[in-house]
């Protein structure tokens, strides 16, 4: 056997994350490890949650980075907050909803499914039926922006439905943070969770999450055990709060934790609402191009991501090809299609660092090029 | 808010995990970002389970890392393997046993307890009898190197015993992997689990497993779904395995599996044989300098990590403040006492790229220095 170290090209990065990273959160992910209960160490994840914090627009005292990807963050959620017998309300319009409702079924809740279509956002009507048909219902749970089609709902207008019936919400935050508005307090949402490689631009595997008082109540009332030990965050928060002594959990992920503080201090630098005009700027200057040539957007106006761009692959194109020539001829990434719309759309991702002037015109170039030559 | 990049000190990590990291290693953890399903991070995934199959030992097709730390890890090995009602037999001999308990009963399983003192290996004796009293016994799990404690116990024994009642193993091996002899194949281990950030000297968080085929045809005939939707190996070996196409399951972690690589590229170029003596002759270093200082360890001779000392704390000693001490005034860490040894122990670490001889001499000197000054 004979392995050499792998030096990877220097991808463009414009598919569904991960996102383009910026050379400095490269490199403060690779200064030196610390332990994970070093009190150097402790006090850069206390200005992590405040950081965190920001991003969330909340003064969620519970704001942490869950260990692993959103997948697992997403889990997080769904086993804390569900007990056995929990009906849940599950919005379906892509990938990510049929994810949160195999994740409801195996934390041993019963799922109940409003569907919209792949490209539409959540109705909000439909879900106000859904609640009125199923007064006993425990938690609302949709995905605030689908990466499988780029469509964005209204988890304000959601978020409020949830009040007033007195049921908690699961939020996947995972491609709008940092990219679209998302107000947790304002907007009264009780468990959110996102990931670190969209519009953050940090490196893949950590979720961050927050969760809302009433969201600890219940998992403090609970009266079956978390399935997760992993997951467990009454056993986490013993690891990331306490004013006094900090008590192993498990070992925390100490050099991506790096990363995401410091693509933290760069969002909070930029200033949240600059980088989600930077976002829209950036997804106008792609539309125009995108539109002149003869593409059409998956989702309708009014309800597009400007982060994430499903465009439709016109007939006779060999898709698989043309991403390959991408790839290959000019180190650019673009996303597949996935589920519903997996050979009939292109993903085209402006996410965080990504999201520049130059990575538009690049991509809007070589899609002409490529194009030109099938 | 006013919040900078964080630039922590040069440590020298000698607790209990994480360890020291080569610099090499930190470089190919920053290396630039490249997409999950880039066609050359599967090329670097298959070397990866190529160079994870040669420091487990084993011909396991089924040999990853999961996108999580060393207690996911478990918790993957766990909640695949057992079914409700599926009946455990569990070592304890330290805090990782008893999390391993967790795990069984989270799952729905039912444990029975084989418990030892702390600092002792599992009793092959006690394990015999537990197997005989219960012949309905479907899975025997253990941890081979306690790193609460530094106790080694014997997993070849153990993997002998568990294959003579047709009992699937469970054994954590997270400090013992690249430090000490460990071979899945020879032993007949089922499903093992380590983490990054011990011997490996990789970053933490991920945690190398490897399933046998035994274990996966126990997946495989599951009547039950896999309680974790994250954790689900079925589904995570979509993405990690097949001649042709992967399918998109989460987003790996890419900057921390180069990490891995890198780290797993070195233990290669060392050799097993050589780095499991390197851990034994720095630890006989370390040993004979701190018996001279009268320290006792916790572990008899003959069941002893080299890579994990503890060693007992000497009375009147404000413990707390030597570790403070050593971590302020010689960017040393070493680890305090957990669960039963906490106040009691000190845990020294001498892992991966930790274990080397200029280590050992300023941990030696460093302690000298400031248990003088207490």
């Amino acid at each position: 056997m004979s392995i050499q170290s792998f030096i990877p090209p220097h991808r463009i990065l414009m598919g569904p994350g991960p996102s383009d990273i910026s050379p400095q959160v490269l490199q403060a992910l690779s200064r030196p490890t610390v332990g994970h209960l070093d009190p150097l160490f402790i006090k850069m994840m206390d200005e992590l949650k405040q950081l965190l914090k920001y991003a969330f627009q909340t003064d969620n005292d519970f704001t942490i980075a869950v260990s692993a990807p959103g997948s697992a963050g997403m889990e997080a959620c769904f086993v804390n907050l569900i007990e056995p017998g929990d009906k849940v309300i599950v919005c379906r319009n892509g990938v990510f909803g049929e994810r949160m409702r195999e994740n409801v079924v195996r934390a041993g809740g019963e799922a109940v499914m409003v569907d919209d279509e792949w490209g539409a956002p959540v109705s909000v009507d439909k879900v106000k039926q859904a609640l009125n048909d199923n007064p006993d219902t425990k938690i609302l749970a949709f995905v605030h922006a689908e990466t499988s089609t780029g469509a964005l709902s209204d988890a304000q207008a959601l978020g409020a439905l949830a009040k007033q019936h007195d049921v908690l919400t699961i939020v996947d935050a995972v491609t709008s943070l940092g990219g679209v508005p998302l107000k947790v307090d304002e907007w009264q949402l009780d468990a959110v969770y996102s990931g670190s490689q969209k519009c953050l631009s940090c490196v893949p595997g950590l979720s961050p999450v927050t969760f809302s008082a009433k969201a600890i109540e219940k998992i403090q009332s609970r009266t079956t055990p978390v399935q997760s030990w992993f997951l467990d965050q009454s056993l986490v928060l013993g690891y990331w709060s306490g004013e006094g002594k900090r008590s192993y959990h498990h070992t925390a992920p100490v050099n991506s934790l790096y990363a995401l503080h410091e693509s933290l201090v760069i969002l909070h630098n930029e200033g949240l609402e600059n980088a989600w005009a930077r976002h829209q700027a950036m997804h106008d200057k792609l539309k125009a191009g995108i539109e002149k040539m003869g593409f059409k957007f998956v989702v309708q106006e009014g309800s597009r991501l400007p982060q994430l761009n499903a465009i439709y692959i016109p007939e006779g194109i060999d898709e698989a090809k043309v991403r390959a020539d991408l790839l290959e001829n000019y180190n650019l990434e673009i996303g597949a299609g996935l589920g519903a719309l997996a050979g009939k759309a292109w993903r085209i991702g402006l996410m965080g660092y990504g999201a520049r002037n130059e990575n538009v015109s690049l991509c809007l170039r070589a899609l002409e090029e490529s194009l030109s030559e099938q």
